[in-house]
């Protein structure tokens, strides 16, 4: 078999997005990338039924949801028509949020990757960046992952996003028992 | 019948992101948007298969129109699943396009919006936004509306996207046939 | 006498910035552009001392009055050692603004353009953008324009920036006092 | 004597703004931040007189030169006016442009910051941020720090901006001596 969806997840300030723009570079086919925030960017103004408190707390309401539900419906069916996509989003619910992916890609090869960073290091890049909500990237870091099953993790606390792609493209390319049994 | 699908259809710098973005504003329920513009930025570096030439000319390969049609089919199955969704394109092909996301969207309530723009102002536009290919503008202010058929149109030449957008919402709201008898 | 400084001052959503990339597009010179929102990019964070109310009040402390003033003295050695310089400013003062302007440009060549646009329509572009306080289009439109003095007026509301940019170039142009002459 | 102006030299992906962005967020008064990266948006459209290779070479003529040389003017009369300032920038010209910029800011009590990055590190990083010409931070990694004097040199290879960041500021709390001192 061979991975149509690879899913990333982590906190806010991981390294995610810079790990799909490398993924996208080293992956030998063209793969689309979507993601929380672009579908964010998808509803009117700053995101519907999602919200950001001052102290880094998100929480989402049932509008939110029922966009995003039908939002990955259509992931899903572009792979189905032969598109190979790269999500990455932030499992607010752990492993249920997984669980929810799991029907919406049922029938597809999924690699599942867990993006981690160190909560102290995703805070310093959270300043770094300047465009979130201090406090996020703390408040995420561990929670995120409860719970989660991974084919592969990578961790970019030392590790750069080029170096975690090409691990993550590795085992794209060599399949999914490679990275299971290289990670295990 | 409820729309569920807005699609507008208009040259680069036509204004059709402004609409967009008021569209979401003055409509009573929340919308996604897609557009032709979100499908690249999904693409891996500056899009597959396309190709933006210094004198504004677009060309398509065959790889771009593969991503497309997923991607296309994605936007259906999101609509299919619940989500109201505005497509914005650029119909490169003019009526071959349109027919293409006929096929796609079979089965669901589409308004057509034709957004038109004079060649000369568009230009002018492309200038002021300081982020596009020159050229691109005039070259598609005519072809892309030809042999297209649409609900409604709308012109920004001397016309400010809020009201456009309202004038959409209205069809939107009123149905479709208001639309098409309004406009003709 | 050659026109060394082209100040625009305008309220929020009034067109400013694409006049400016525009006039440095027809100039035939290169002209440096600076306003009020890269000093507001150059302060830490979202600006320091400036707050932008819920209702598109705006209010500046005693913090960027004074990083505003080094800023201006800065922007006016940079013409004294020969760059031409367009600032687009919003004279939150009116009058008084523009008097603290002529004191630090002092000696120059200075065109001053008045950048109007009907309140409702600002405040519709304000919407178009996506990316402002609302509000602050309608507030300011008229009282940035209190008791300032023009070489030039521009208006945006039926005039694209483009044609507006042509105009003030052939001011530059012409100098000075034919834009003084033409515009009364 | 208390720091005025924070110089800071390295190549293209080296980390500089990530750490004036930090910088600006753990020193206790505001700073205001240039660069040339500012100095280029300022230009019209993608900068006059520079241009970049496609293999990531940059060439800068007299145009740029002229200009550039005011705006330096400009950032040293802001900090005579009271401002303080961080400046980033790439010496292409190693030693000779530091000397160029010791002239500007002669009398002013200046902190020179080394911003190094292993060249490999620094390519890595470019393909992340996806909006670079490529080669260009391996090009420039090394040549840039030649015959330059510092008083501080800071490693973002394998330390974070933030800490990168924070002994920045602890030299300019205790003054450069200890930055020296330090550092030796």
């Amino acid at each position: 078999m061979t991975t149509q969806v690879i899913v990333l997840n982590g906190g806010s300030s991981s390294g995610k997005s810079g790990i799909v723009r490398c993924l996208q570079e080293v992956l030998p086919e063209p793969w689309l990338a979507f993601g929380v925030d672009s579908l964010i960017e998808a509803m009117p103004g700053a995101g519907t039924g999602i919200e950001f408190a001052a102290d880094g707390g998100v929480s989402v309401g049932e509008e939110f949801m029922t966009l995003e539900a039908a939002w990955a419906t259509g992931i899903a069916a572009m792979v189905h028509a032969g598109a190979r996509v790269i999500v990455d989003d932030v499992f607010l619910g752990g492993a249920a949020t997984q669980e929810r992916w799991r029907k919406v890609l049922d029938g597809l090869d999924v690699l599942w990757v867990g993006v981690r960073c160190e909560a102290a290091v995703a805070a310093g890049r959270e300043i770094v960046r300047g465009d979130r909500v201090r406090g996020m990237a703390e408040r995420q870091a561990e929670p995120v992952h409860r719970g989660v099953d991974y084919d592969l993790e990578v961790d970019t606390t030392h590790t750069e996003a080029l170096e975690c792609a090409r691990a993550i493209a590795r085992s794209v390319i060599n399949g999914r028992w490679s990275a299971v049994s290289g990670s295990r």
